[in-house]
């Protein structure tokens, strides 16, 4: 009959997409503590628990309790989640300095490179082994799914364990970083082989090249710059007038790199951890002393965030995808050749007294890379079985191998 | 080609939804900022400031600038915006207890019958007068849209100056939740007056009482239970491990009461006022000190949320409304009842020692209803008119009539 719009909170029936949300933000919030409580209680990272108990409420319906499928259908919860990877990422940052990143550079190099040429050497081989009637590109494509280190599990254990100031997990993220620049131009040249393929053209290398100079020049280039602009912009902005100016322009600047490196295709997350790389408490330094903390004050939103982005990532895990035996052993394949193939990451940390299994153990999570056109579902099946793996081995055996080297 | 999932925050090229809520963050964070600084500058309160921010950017495309209308057209940046004014109210509501609420009770109820009584006869005059050719459905229906207080502005202001805790904010929020009940009353009154007309059935008494008793059900419901509820949850709470545990529990209480309260038709954030009324610290005393200050938890998820709602507010107000003479007589009429309408608010403060000025003024600020249906596109637009001059009005004079009363 009328409808209220923004304006009319005082007068009924409201806009109806807020309601949806709201219970689901209440719902997942419930359910990621009561899971961070129970994984703790087990000796486990909190993180483990928000995506077990997203894993159990998202496939509920298997038991014929459909309640909660309404959370994961809501596209406001998912920009919601992927804001909250932002504001970990950021969060993350905020705990190191560029210059911090510079030392561990090199070999943040060696380990992004080791950890995506082995994977794909081994996803390609297990591929032609496995599946020998697919034509070689279903091969290399088995290959690339293997190479995308997703960094949001590793980065949230370090943190749950207090570990995101070692150079262990400076390395890790900075491969992570790298690792996205050059997923970015394996799926640019994949895309591009078969562009050729389909219209009969000559393979471009001059555009993959482009991809990877754009890639490049806005890491160097946010870095240089933002090193550069960060302390001028919070000097202006220290001189305004009103509340909360501290933290909202750290999320401006945050946001801003954020959505720079998504313009040019790469993920937000790496904008955004650039940004809490850049910012530093001496640029802040002007504003007064309450505000000064910028990490206490982005705590509560990534508090309020973060876990929407673990419990919904659980609830995407699909379990009828386990009960298919045809797909199984491609699936344990594929895990092993994941999980095996970022254990050459260590060789980039040899020579150094350096924690090298937890480096090999913290780039294991992959992420699902869509590729229907390429691969058939069953095959995709065995992919996102794969991730579902290596996503939740990934915060016991990390948290293992981190607490093994505080013995030695 | 290929599309990353959520969880593939490696691999690009990714879901496009989060870019342009990143972006529109940036911008309206930045925008409110420098809004409020120049609204401090000139001596107004900082909300001022972010809804002409609002209205600046809403509107340069009257200049040929569109670069800001992908903002007020995103679905999320809207739930964000809501999801603002629900923190807000909140946080607000923490200011004060259910004990509080109740000794301002019995004013705030004669404050609101008459804040809903007089703009209701005024509107329903100038209608009759200015409107003689259309039905009286319209003229009542313009009397209705006078009665429903916006009380977002007024909450914020009161924020901004501090005084959110003053015996007249308690008043003016109080009467606001009853507001929102008798326009829950109201409209589902003028529905069934139409209805009854269209269908020639008798109108039905017994389903307006059940409108009013179920929000009569659900303040007291929420506020008798919540206040029982609340300590045994907070205490359970306190024994879960894990970081963020105080947060995320005060969330999912405000969240559900918020998402309650619409699921009957009343206004979210008067679900959540009532949960920031009835939350004290004495609830939460079993978690360690450093976590125990809950307004301080929520103060920086409400710099992040609530000025995207003044911004939005600000972004929503149509400028070229104002270039239709035709309308401006009936728009200045209205707007001039529905402020002197809520003066008469202050009878209901009279014989205390109470600043009724401020009150009168506080429940100025009027949201917009959609009733297309009933009224033609003019009068929609003179509407308009109204709730953006009402809601411009009301932070200068607020301002002004607080500090008077100061002064005295």
């Amino acid at each position: 009959m009328f409808l209220a719009l923004l304006q009319a909170p005082a007068v009924a029936p409201h806009a109806d997409t807020l309601a949806p949300v709201m219970l689901a933000l209440a719902v997942i919030l419930a359910a990621a503590k009561l899971g961070g409580d129970a994984a703790e209680r087990i000796g486990q990272p909190a993180v483990l628990g928000e995506l077990v108990v997203g894993v159990l409420i998202g496939n509920l319906s298997l038991v014929g309790i459909d309640w909660f499928q309404f959370i994961a259908a809501n596209s406001t919860i998912e920009v919601l989640a992927q804001l909250g990877a932002v504001i970990l990422l950021f969060e993350v940052g905020l705990e190191s300095t560029v210059r911090d990143m510079l030392q561990v550079g090199a070999r943040s190099l060696m380990v992004a490179v080791l950890g995506v040429v082995t994977p794909w050497a081994l996803g390609w081989w297990v591929g032609a082994l496995l599946l020998p009637e697919h034509s070689v590109y279903v091969h290399a494509f088995l290959g690339a799914v293997l190479t995308a280190t997703s960094v949001g599990i590793t980065a949230r254990v370090l943190k749950d364990l207090g570990r995101s100031q070692s150079p262990e997990a400076r390395i890790i993220l900075g491969a992570a970083v790298i690792d996205d620049v050059l997923g970015l131009v394996v799926l640019a040249a994949v895309a591009a082989v078969i562009a050729t393929a389909d219209s009969g053209a000559a393979l471009s290398y001059g555009a993959l090249g482009l991809v990877l100079g754009k890639a490049l020049l806005f890491l160097f280039g946010a870095l240089s710059l933002g090193v550069v602009l960060s302390p001028w912009l919070f000097s202006f902005a220290s001189r305004l007038r009103g509340s909360g100016v501290l933290l909202a322009t750290a999320l401006v600047f945050c946001f801003t790199l954020a959505w720079l490196a998504s313009a040019i295709g790469l993920a937000p997350i790496v904008g955004a951890y650039a940004a809490g790389l850049i910012l530093e408490d001496l640029h802040y330094r002007d504003f007064a002393k309450e505000e000064r903390q910028l990490e206490n004050l982005v705590r509560p939103i990534s508090s309020f965030l973060v876990p929407v982005f673990f419990v919904l990532m659980g609830m995407r895990v699909d379990l009828t995808t386990l009960m298919r035996p045809d797909i199984l052993g491609l699936a344990a394949a594929l895990t092993v050749a994941a999980v095996l193939g970022k254990q050459a990451c260590a060789l980039g940390a040899l020579g150094a007294r350096l924690d090298w299994l937890s480096i090999g153990i913290g780039m294991i999570p992959r992420g699902v890379v869509r590729g229907e056109r390429i691969i058939d579902a069953a095959t995709y099946s065995a992919v996102v079985i794969m991730v579902m793996l290596t996503t939740l081995i990934t915060p016991p055996a990390l948290k293992w191998s981190l607490n093994k080297q505080k013995l030695r």
